[in-house]
């Protein structure tokens, strides 16, 4: 993998706008035909590796559901205005609605009504998966306004057998190990969360697609989230045990900030990968430990499975109302689930910074390995070196040792074969990556050699 | 064992305060008739199975020594009037003073004299078990104000051989493994401690002899304070292998704190269930690690048995002049061996307060097991569930979801067999017996079973 | 080791004044006349064995460079001043340089000259062992008062083949078990640093030979730094095999704080030793973990030798512009490596305390053992001792425990043959050889016994 690449030959933000663009409207549910015209677009960018999977058919605990498409839905109120219309928002048919159309007086049609109360001018995310049921979203001021009388309500969707699908493309490389990376594409008209995932994805892919051979194989996985990494795993017993990192990529477009969640194991390669990175990125950061709810990581650490898959968030949803995870107010995504999560909530800047978050990540992790120090027994003398290692005049009052020489000095008298880079890095602090050269120098003149 | 239990049925603040007043005014000492009759009237809640140690005996590095009689003491001023009159309060003799009747100057008087300083009003709770002496203990403002001249001391005592008593009653469960739980009784007219311990420690014997059967067999042991538990220890050897958890009961009636001391172990079973029960039990709590000094916890948790035994505690005695625990002065019983150890220092509300967390405590040990999740590789579709486990509308915004969603997901994502609920329940910051509803309804779908 | 000495006898402030005059102006350097001569006057303290390394020898990966010497030296001025005078102060030269005569301008000048923008009245000390160069130290303010125009720059030194010198006397004790006491000796003009390390070392060397015979072995190393150091592990890789514990003895001289530099084990007898003296020892203390760089500790605690060594010093180096030891201002010794370490750096009342705090930690080493209690099932009855081990009237309100009874206990309490004393000090907070009277009342009556 190369140290130093200029992303500007693989995306620009107005790269990432046209596909954005592209894709927001689309109405995605976990099966049908907005999911699979969505990966569509997605593969112009990715060479897809499509699995087609029956409804009906169990992958792990889970039961692939029948696929659902929708046409066309709204209300029409006793005075004869239009509301919920489903081409105004997508958002404002619950997902997975079955079809309706019948008049309801004001009592029934709010049995089928969502809105929030805390977000009141916001269009809710509702779904109901495995629960047949029909539904309308609407905003809470709103719902709070609705006159009394008789009521149109009308769906125009169906349910019924189909394929889930989703795509696990390989970027084969000189080890049969893999590292996952991992997104989902089953949201609704809905910007940050989740169009972030896979417009990040899509652009790692063709970096490490153009950059290679990279020390490590790379699986990209793309699916409807949950029950797509459920059928991802059911199919993948043997090669799931090949992984020896991953991440799960979303809430990737909006804020400063970074949330790091970490993997079940906590300290695996690829916690220890991601808090290297982080820890030294500028960013404000903060890391939390595994909670079994959120999205594929549910699959990814069950206790069965237990792989170190991570995810490296921006601002990432709220969980306060149960997982305390202690997060600072400016690190949570209010509008998660809303039509508030509309385009002024994707950056297409903070997309490509993520990007570079994610290659930094992945350049650590290639870059890894246990040192083994050629003098083992006292210091190597190095001002024998051919290669300038350490300044010459050992007067350390008047030219202070640099940063680079105590990571140096750090190095080579934790090179006994113990540990590996990374180890090293976190204990004494350093940025992996940002010493490259050094190491690569200690490489070179055999101070140190890989183990 | 059950989980709710009506309290009322077992027990009542005026059930207790009968037995406390025949209690109180008795001088006790660690062998001797104020022991025996004590124990008699505890008999009359328990079942005692007596054991008899004659004195001479050698139990451990002990010996048992020649049991104490008193039947009157007191002294004569030179002008004739009755001070440190044993009948007046028990604590004015020394416990185990040698019977004396003679005249003493004031000066001779003063080295047989006992009072404290710190607290003037009180007198002091004296005793010298295995070193022969006679000696008065008065408050220390009377023993300011003691005239000159002759003074007549007179003890009516005898010390001789005799016997050791103490009682092991077992309750049976469906388990050889034994619970025990350990009182003493050997204090003269004091109240809340030692009292407030047997009473807590019989009616717990009430309750669970008449709920039963329990899982845990339940071993209550009630003897003299240290030579009781030696010599206990000493005839039981093998019997204590048994033993996988247990408390010594006392400082149980004052005060709404409660002061746990963990057992030499530090993170036995003992010690985690006592720290689940009191961290969600309201009260304010404080956790100190064990120091070999106190009451019988010096012998079971000697290095050779280094059993698991805690004390779960009210207010606790001062250790500041030695051990510093940092307890705050609120958790300090001051008037520990003393006088103002009086009947307004033990609450009976606060007993049953006691009894109930002690039962709590117990509850939590019986339904304790490692959980073995039924889906190992990926969640389970819990909307596949006939006993409704989770919400169905997928809409975390609107209906968020409840601790004991989060409680269900921990306990399922951590079900894989390398730990108990009870080290769950810690980790993931759950009273693991507020969830035996959830656990139990988990037991039923056989989302988990016990491993 | 005896427990308490009269530090009077074998040394006074006079007696290390003395000493320090004579050394103080000597031009040492690692090899050369000056080491020679320095040696050869602590070698009237100390029976030196001495060992001679000719130039050119491998020691572990460094080269034995030849010896330098040195006879004069200055700058003659364009006004015909002469500066930079080694017979004023002898860091006017850069240690090692090579001879020179010549003429030069000042542009030429300025590329052979250090100086210290931070201390501007410094000279700064610089030394160029491994690198062939001529050079000058001056003040800073000086430099940059310098008139354009010719100069004369004169050195006459040289450097040829030669011997590394170094000593390594062994006091052999009872065990073939060795301490380490190492110091070097190869500084030029400068007072704390390095003077005060070989007199501390010496003295200690003085008291330790007339004292014995002790439990273990001692070796006293003293060198010129790092090189010799190296040349020491490397004709000694199977001695080193007998050291259990040592330090590299230096900044003795200047601060009443204490600064402990672990060894890179960390945990070692060397640091929980030091810990326990230092942490009882009432001065400002602050613990810092081991980082390669320094002086003789880089070879002692390279990878393949992993010694138990650290360091015992007053205020130290800084080491800021590197290694973050948080230390404050207070513990830093500012004037390291200039001119400024003259002879009001150094006191020789903070060198005797110096002293005594490493008799200190030898005492506690040598008294270290892992205690077996006597009674293990139970408590002892100490009431049956004969000699007296703890107060009989058992009311411990009149008449406090004491913090010995607390030692005693958690002593008898802990010896159960898993740890040793030094770890049951630290545990539980008491000073092992402040406890020594008690420990070996407690052998004597044999309560405890050594493991």
């Amino acid at each position: 993998m190369k140290e130093k690449i200029t992303i500007n030959e693989f995306v620009s933000e107005e790269f990432l706008q046209s596909y954005f663009n592209r894709l927001y409207k689309i109405c995605r549910s976990i099966l049908g035909r907005g999911f699979r015209e969505s990966l569509d677009i997605i593969g112009e960018i990715v060479k897809l590796n499509k699995k087609k999977i029956p409804s009906g058919t169990k992958v792990l605990d889970w039961t692939v559901p029948d696929e659902w498409n929708i046409r066309d839905g709204y209300i029409i109120t006793p005075s004869g205005k239009k509301i919920a219309d489903f081409k105004t928002h997508n958002l404002h048919i619950v997902n997975y609605s079955i079809p309706i159309n019948k008049k309801v007086d004001l009592k029934e049609l709010k049995k089928h009504l969502h809105s929030m109360p805390s977000m009141p001018d916001a269009i809710p995310y509702v779904c109901s998966y495995y629960n047949r049921t029909w539904g309308f979203c609407i905003s809470h001021n709103q719902s709070l306004n609705l006159e009394k009388g008789e009521y149109k309500v009308y769906i125009d969707s169906d349910i019924k057998p189909g394929h889930l699908v989703y795509s696990d493309t390989l970027i084969p490389g000189k080890s049969k190990k893999e590292i996952l990376l991992s997104t989902y594409l089953c949201h609704p008209q809905m910007a940050n969360h989740e169009l972030s995932g896979p417009l990040v994805w899509s652009i790692l892919y063709k970096i490490l697609k153009n950059t290679g051979p990279h020390k490590f194989s790379y699986r990209f996985l793309i699916c409807p989230e949950n029950i797509g990494s459920a059928a991802f795993l059911h199919y993948s017993k043997k090669k799931i045990k090949n992984i020896v990192a991953g991440y799960v990529i979303n809430f990737a477009g909006h804020g400063k900030e970074i949330t790091y969640k970490k993997s079940r194991i906590g300290n695996s390669l690829t916690d220890l990968a991601a808090e290297n990175v982080l820890k030294h990125s500028g960013f404000p950061l903060r890391i939390i430990d595994f909670f079994p709810d959120g999205s594929d990581e549910r699959q990814f650490c069950s206790p069965g499975f237990n792989m170190p898959i991570g995810l490296i968030m921006r601002k990432m949803w709220d969980t306060s109302g149960t997982w305390l995870t202690n997060l600072p107010s400016e690190h949570i995504f209010q509008e998660y689930h809303t039509s508030l999560d509309d385009p002024d909530k994707i950056s297409f800047k903070t997309l490509i910074e993520t990007i570079k978050i994610y290659y930094d990540v992945l350049l650590t992790i290639e870059n890894n390995f246990v040192p083994l120090g050629k003098v083992q027994y006292g210091t190597p003398q190095l001002s024998k070196s051919q290669t300038k290692l350490y300044s010459d005049i050992m007067n350390f009052n008047i030219k202070a040792k640099s940063e680079q020489t105590r990571i140096l000095l750090e190095i080579l008298n934790l090179a006994d074969g113990s540990e590996d880079l990374l180890k090293i890095a976190i204990k004494k602090n350093f940025s992996l990556i940002k010493n490259l050269d050094l190491i690569n120098k200690l490489l070179k003149t055999k101070y140190i050699k890989k183990k």
